[in-house]
């Protein structure tokens, strides 16, 4: 813990490290890749824990632009040898025995990983390999030749953050300020806007949890929260009132989750989300047994920028909307009112019947109906902040968690592309001007 | 931890499970692999732990015959599929790019990797994993259609029991009894009698230090034990004493390390002995900083063995050692006397000269000196316990751990199979009768 | 918890601790008091924790023959001054308002409480001084004056040991062997014979619980053992027998407590066991809401010592009971039967009506009848291990605690001397042939 | 701690409580009062814990207004029996012997005392007393006849909280927020402005301990804050100054203890303070062996006040001051350069010669010289807050805590009230104006 704290000061430090002239920063990746070639030889075995904090030390005290230099040299010197890779073909294709099998597969698995494995020893570095991904991504359009490197890391870390390995944690008033802070930051979804309006969120009738690592005790990979409520939420705006006064979560009979984050983007592609609802869904069912309902409350980010690609393609079936471009529409009542209906069943379209590759082209929507989860409720100005205007022209959905459909919905949805919703949101996506054609985007 | 505990349990009820039929035993386990299909479906995806939960328990609850045949189905039916590994390899073929060799990798891995990461998910499976392995290793020789799945959980447990996840625990009075009870049963080099045995072992004038992983919190992975003492020790029986008075630590300047275990053959060829001993210097050297000498006093279990070869192959020039069949021939003082010379010439002759594949036969000597330890001295009837005589002819060796000198001995050792030695060592080597002629086994 | 432990160690080294002449000894004994008075004065104030440590140390380090010297110091030198208390009465006298009321408290209040408060801030002062009360009192009847001394420790521990500050933890087979070991060494009523005994006493179907302070985190003050059975027991060899099988505790119905045991002589006359067992029983009715039958299998410790003075008193009228002078004598069937009837009787009779001061004579019933329990059911030759055979004459007793009924049942007994007991365990007294004249002891 | 925490929600909204006619009051009081009789009667004894639990409820319910009720009651109905006391008196008087003074002191003992003892029993109880007596406090001198109550918890307390028991943590940005809420909330010194202001004063250069009881564990008693500097500081704004970068910990020199805070009310007349400054003044050498200085900063909290009283009995010798009272007056340099002089002198003279009752007057100069530190340097404007300028004049004053010295100083300091200070200070005093009269307050 000492040397994963003492890390992360350096990481600190190191944001505002001065870049060096390109010769040095080359100059120095080739020397820290020079430690990982130690570290991959026979010395390494030996002289581990000390190499290793060796390699890192110097990995981490890299100029900001050296890294580009040292992900190349990754790519390039710890690549599978062809040669290697070709005799084990070879062989297999003479006999596929279980021995030319594992043969093959060590002849394709680049010594990156096994350097990784080994970096690793050193105190901080699970902490420091997904950094060195997030900073790694960023960057991958403009580096193809890094593809190669994204793969070793997350086939690692899919090994390494198996949830078997995760501990769920309630995150309260009692949490560590080091960790609640993070949740400051991260929140993705409705921005915490300080430890006030922290707190409020950590109360009594409220819930928040997270998964954490074994190897990053300070550091959440994921958070949810939730509030204990008494009837189905459908605007979000009381939920993030600071200032609502404490419910009794002992009469509570729904909860509503409001906000999930993915804190590591080091971490993409190794989903946590499915699991920490479901568990999260079954830790509250324990605590409060009078809990019926869990559900969502979601935004529909992908809605303003489809209606606007739709509102030009189909400009003489559809109303004006160039009014949506003023943030504070929705305070004029009469406007209001008349973009009520048409934008309503727009929405319920564009989330049931609008598709990429067959599945609904709304992310959020993606993901809750990937998790199993059904599409029950569409509401109206739920979310007017500047983003929920921006994104979602203030439209909330709510997504049910029934445990006794997951599975069913789940399958219908993977194998047939079937959306689960409701009655009501079928219905009011029937009745959308563009329903008749079967129009996609 | 909870879980863990049952699992266990279960475990140990499972051991006197009933054998059943044939047919029946095949059928249950036809019945737990359906559930590993499942598992790895889409379904499975969704339901995660759930399904994860049944399988696992479907595994457990297999009668002990049905072992066999599980195993059976996991080679064969979750293997990767040679049409697919063709395509893979044939597109790699046409272009070496990182996308294609990523997909080779893919098309290589056998879906039980996979699986195993799945079900891993359920509590307990990390154990009933590792416990797998065991299983599966006792058969392996009988099994070689076993062998993927052997590489496959090797692979696996080589990323999750990486060293960087691994805490290191000092074990002593206070540590819970159910953790203590394992040492007693694990111990493999010199046999804990009990629980008094135990305590002295762990008393103030001594250190036990073991690694444990986070998804086995009360299974240690490895432990090793240590005196401290005034001076190198070169008889094993005082430190053994249960009624040996206790020293005082403070005093000490030197630390024996007279035991080390492995205690999980699940585990075999993920190696932590290096790291642990290393590790425990480290430790060791912070709490005592008189501590001068680090040095193992260590069995010879190779000896006896080949010295009876070697007195076949060369009775002429050897002396008849047939007394040493009798366990008490070192009770006799004349004796005794007479052998002392030639054994321990030929013992220092067996420890550096004699090699299979360049590396010493003894297994001992090849773990301490591929760790970058020296052979430093032979002690003469240093182990007259049974096993002791019986493998070692009462001999045992200190091994110097000199951290300066770790790495450049490790290097020699693997680059050049050199054997670092003391100068007493090799001169005792060099007069033996078989030395002249280079004799090796 | 460094200290408490070293503080221990010392300890026991203090026991084997040469016996001094005794003018060493008195002069050591005064060294330590010297050091006592320093830390009573203005000095001892700031110097705080210095000074207590010292003196602790002095203490700790005395003769075996200077405890005498030092106690008597004590009691001499820490009294209150008899002039203080007579101006302070005289003030109160003249006018009995809060202050002068106040006045007379501290002038009666011997300084040596202060003298034991200060020395308390030492590491492990508290066990110290827990330590030295249960000398004290192993030789106060021999020294009257020491009853000051006693009574101020008394009075200290009452407020430092209050129920509001002690955890109860239960004990298991995780509890550390450093703890595990006192039981073996404490339990009172029935022995455990060593680690195994104890292993089955902390099963699955058994439950310990034990109260701790914080400032003694290793030494169990009072502990409690239960067993989970299907049906009341009346014999306590299967419940001692560590070769019983394991039951399934979910099926129990019934909690039998066999064993309590107080751990801390020095702390006599603080009273835990009430608050013990009545938490115990609710701790157990969370656990496993089918228990439904909460009661104890008690020896009867007073009964054959009674019984010998009555068949004395009373050699007319009573059978010729010399038999039970053999240990074995229940294992003649033809003679147990005959004695069923009359020593039942006597049993029965004994403790129901058998009273010292109004209250019962046996010391275990009156302790349970006192927390409210009642006198459920006699067990014949439910305990024929020596000692059960040389007090109980083999008969031991359920007491039931129903907590519905506990505070009732002490009211009657505190106020009316009555005695809480089942209609049959009643008639069983009355038949008894000693009923008649309502003879008592 | 589940249910310290309900009782602080309880208490929490206790605040709120809407104050009932006092006639209500009183019998809800006289209710609260008949629980606590029951308490102390046989019965309580037995239904310990549920009594307690009422008993604790029932006053926790109280509306605010029946508080004096209640507290009268407790005065008038669990004081010792006159006739008790008089009895005892005359036995202890015809003989001193240890029996008749300990029934003495247990005649005078106030059953309150028990009570208390017993009521602890509840959880929340030990908050619950110790806010009992804060609010207590608040009302002492309107109700004089409470002073035996306040006498009675002061004593159970100052046994309680006994150093023995306390356990120094170590406060940084890993506390709980719970905790942080409340330094920021205590802080008395120098105001915390809010999270960002608290998070610079744990910094990496900075030290927070605190002292906790294990039955609050969730509550500082008291807490000290200091900075590690690499010389003295003279000035409280950079300390205090949330921008100031990170200074390494490592380089100082020296550790300034720039606040401490008393937390809790309720426990007046307890003093920790003085144990705290040495055991952190032991912590933080054993982390940082570079440290050579340990002082305050410290302000004059009474220097105004006895300078306006000065400054009016002696206006023909001293300048005139009330430029003072325009809080901004150092901003002028020209006047602050003139006043600089005489402020200073004054200050000096103030600190060590105005005395009350043969003691300084300026209770924190009382406290630090009581404690054995030394007065060693004035400092011009080092505190330009509001209230360092009101009360202090902006002058701070660095006292020094050199263990060596400190048990001699305090000895000087209490015999003889020898005030330990610098030559300069000492000089600077005798420079005053004020000085050769020898004129005190």
């Amino acid at each position: 813990m000492m040397n994963t704290r003492s890390f992360f000061t350096r990481l600190l430090r190191s944001v505002a490290a001065p870049v060096d002239s390109a010769r040095t920063a080359e100059r120095k990746a080739r020397e820290a890749i020079a430690l990982c070639h130690a570290l991959l030889s026979e010395r390494g075995e030996v002289s581990g824990a000390a190499l290793a904090r060796d390699a890192l030390a110097a990995y981490d005290a890299l100029p900001a632009n050296a890294f580009t230099f040292f992900v190349n040299f990754l790519a390039r010197d710890f690549a599978p040898l062809p040669a290697k890779i070709a005799s084990a073909v070879t062989a297999y294709s003479l006999e596929a025995s279980p021995r030319n099998l594992v043969a093959l597969q060590r002849a394709v698995e680049p010594p990156r990983q096994e350097l990784f494995r080994r970096l690793n020893v050193a105190p901080g570095a699970t902490a420091a390999l997904v950094d060195m991904r997030r900073r790694l991504l960023r960057e991958l359009k403009a580096n193809p030749d890094w593809y190669g490197v994204d793969a070793d890391l997350e086939h690692l870390f899919g090994s390494w953050f198996n949830r078997g390995f995760l501990r769920l944690e309630r995150i309260d008033w009692r949490t560590p300020a080091l960790i609640l802070e993070k949740l400051i930051e991260y929140e993705a979804v409705h921005q915490i806007t300080g430890w006030k309006d922290l707190h409020r969120r950590l109360a009594a009738d409220r819930r928040c949890f997270a998964f954490f690592h074994p190897a990053l005790p300070e550091e959440p990979l994921i958070f949810i929260e939730a509030a204990l409520t008494e009837r189905i939420s459908t605007d979000v705006a009381p939920l993030l009132d600071p200032e609502l006064p404490e419910a009794d979560p002992a009469l509570a009979d729904c909860a509503i989750f409001y906000s999930i984050t993915n804190c590591q983007d080091g971490l993409r592609g190794i989903s946590f989300g499915n699991l920490l609802i479901k568990q999260v869904v079954y830790e509250l069912g324990r605590e409060f047994p009078r809990l019926k309902t869990f559900a969502t409350l979601s935004p529909v980010p992908g809605f303003r920028a489809w209606l606007d690609e739709a509102a030009a393609s189909h400009a003489e079936r559809l109303p004006d909307f160039t009014c949506l471009n003023d943030a504070d529409w929705f305070a004029n009542g009469l406007l209001a009112e008349r973009l009520r209906e048409p934008l309503m069943e727009l929405c319920a379209y564009y989330l049931t019947c609008v598709k990429k590759n067959a599945e609904p082209l709304d992310p959020v929507a993606r993901f809750h109906l990937g998790n199993g989860a059904r599409m029950q409720k569409l509401n109206w100005l739920a979310d007017t902040s500047r983003q929920g205007m921006h994104r979602s022209a203030g439209v909330m959905v709510n997504y049910l968690y029934r445990l006794a459909d997951v599975e069913k919905n789940h399958e219908a949805f993977v194998r047939h592309h079937e959306v689960a919703a409701s009655h009501e949101l079928k219905k009011l996506a029937r009745e959308c001007v563009l329903a008749a054609d079967g129009i996609s985007a």
